[in-house]
């Protein structure tokens, strides 16, 4: 991509997005469940795909909705507070996994082009060099944040500035090459820690009980982990009500980048599907700049990392998957855009009873004597 | 197709069926583990979506197998227990849902689309006429099973041949269009009432405990339909060791076809994948046939029906996907495929830490003095 020029005015950005956010369409909703009642089926008899469909229908405003152009935005971002020995690779795999995405080789590269959806990557803030790339944003709004155990992540106007990069990026790949879905994906070695300190911040659980084991550390350095994240959030004293300020206080740079494309999708009615348990702590930073974005949201899985079950019951999303995924990249989001196209295809290219001739269930035969 | 000539010798071809299953390639397990281990993730992160693969790897004895040719196999036949008003539906449906499905317009069609799968019905027993039509095999075992409430569904001839031809099916659609995958699906009025029958028989739980409202039943209906199962129970007095007496006393046709493709798909080396209670009951029967066969199962769903459950527990299979499911067809089977493919292509597809020049977790960051 040719160089980045930076958004001038984030915050104005950010306002007007949040302004463009509509709620959703309950007469689309409605046009969805009467066809739904009409297709070849017992009532109700595809279960949670119909729920899905409709709530696809109530986001787009659009009874039949079709999800042919289809989005994953990895945002990537490395973390100064790796430095506390919370995970067990080190940061320089983020900068090789980007490679990775770019070179097609990593597992969301296989899952989008299986749910049919094109890669865009994010330097939203690595540490070490990237590559200029056609499908690598270099935004590298610094290199990494600094260490939330001693301190903020990154000031308020870079936080804003990280939000509002999100949206421009989801803007402008919707009018580009169009969005009727969007998964958000993340890479950031330490960005379970990050999110991790926001879930507890504001869900207002206590840190353990939000904290897994992201790629896998052991018990020496889960609990340095969680040590980090208690005084993450005692150092910072984050405001739950405060968006920005909260990506500022516990970062990161890659969250605050998806947090923008959360509201970015928000105000254009663009279902936006959450990932695993670092998505999720964006999708929480962007409620929590605008309660209402997240009636665009959609769950794809339930992560095995324990925070991810408070943020999804936070948000009120009922996760569509459930197979002990704890990759990150959007992985389980790419996979959730799958079940997304599955259930829309089923609400708009179905039979109805009238055009298929099979009787309906008014006719139930009665017991012989 | 053609007018269909009946096999000379069912017995004979379920023995060779059954003889020629051998036990999984447990190589080739290890070696997609193996694989697994080195590709660019942390270790366990896709979860179920590993364990999937080394499954189908097990089966087809191919570390890193392929399912490029996918079939959904969709048996229908009539049950003679509708007269005893256990379904929401008359028994007219069975037939009009077989035109459906030849037309395109039912669930299985979209579903299996969306897999990239294609669809060969069977006209197992419908009691209606069923049309001539290229993808429809018209075996016509009979009009409808007879009454199991009163009775015998079939004699154990019938049982015979329908499990074969079930055997022959996919044979012959595997030698021609080739199957990498199966999925199994049916329709058939009455039939949740045999497959709580068989689930019940098998199990050795309470029919009430294994019966569901199938296509939607109130509770008078429900009612009659726990009624006719237990005194099919009781009147039949079916041994759950021998499968095709099983299949001969609870029925029904189309339950026997799909039995034997599961045989056959056992056979060859085919993961079958099974959908819903009345797809799962069928799995009993193949596995009573030959207990070994179940080694070439996946569980794509758990449905709502209380029978599977038991019937997943029974053959020792976790479902991948709870989406509150019951509408049969093969539907939660076509999206069990469609997962079976992405865990397959994450194996084959995904990079390793050697090919993409990512550090391994080894190397982790020890915590700052």
């Amino acid at each position: 991509m040719p160089a980045h020029q930076p958004i001038a005015d984030p915050a104005a950005l950010i306002a007007a997005t949040v302004a463009a956010i509509r709620p959703p369409d309950s007469a689309a909703a409605a046009r969805a469940d009467e066809r739904q009642a009409r297709l070849t089926k017992p009532p109700g008899a595809l279960g949670r795909l119909e729920a899905l469909a409709t709530r696809i229908a109530a986001i787009t405003g659009n009874p039949r909705p079709h999800l042919d152009r289809r989005l994953v935005i990895v945002a990537a971002g490395d973390h100064g507070v790796a430095a506390q020995g919370v995970s067990a690779f080190p940061a320089e795999v983020t900068a090789q996994m980007v490679a990775n995405f770019l070179a097609g080789g990593a597992a969301i590269n296989v899952l989008a082009s299986h749910a049919g959806a094109r890669v865009r990557v994010v330097d939203a803030g690595v540490r070490s060099e990237t590559p200029e790339h056609p499908d690598l944003l270099r935004l590298r709004l610094g290199p990494g944040t600094d260490d939330i155990s001693r301190g903020p992540a990154m000031s308020r106007a870079l936080a804003e500035r990280a939000v509002a990069e999100g949206t421009a990026l989801f803007e402008r790949e919707r009018d580009t090459n169009g969005a009727d879905i969007v998964a958000l994906g993340e890479m950031g070695i330490g960005n379970s820690t990050s999110a991790a300190a926001i879930i507890a911040a504001v869900t207002g659980r206590p840190p353990r009980s939000v904290t897994g084991r992201g790629t896998g550390v052991d018990d020496t350095h889960y609990e340095l982990k969680v040590g980090a994240i208690e005084r993450a959030i005692a150092v910072n004293a984050p405001d739950p009500r405060d968006g920005v300020g909260l990506l500022a206080a516990l970062g990161g740079f890659e969250i605050g980048v998806l947090a923008g494309v959360y509201l970015g999708a928000a105000a254009t009615r663009v279902p936006a599907v959450i990932d695993g348990v670092i998505s999720g702590a964006a999708a929480l930073v962007a409620a929590a700049v605008a309660p209402e974005a997240a009636e665009c949201f959609l769950a794809s899985h339930l992560s095995v990392e324990p925070g991810h079950d408070a943020t999804l019951e936070h948000l009120r999303l009922q996760p569509i998957l459930d197979l002990g995924l704890r990759l990150g990249e959007g992985s389980g989001a790419a996979l959730g855009i799958s079940l997304c196209v599955a259930a829309c295809r089923l609400l708009d290219e179905m039979a109805t009873f009238d055009e298929a001739g099979v009787t309906d269930s008014d006719s139930a035969v009665e017991p012989e004597a």
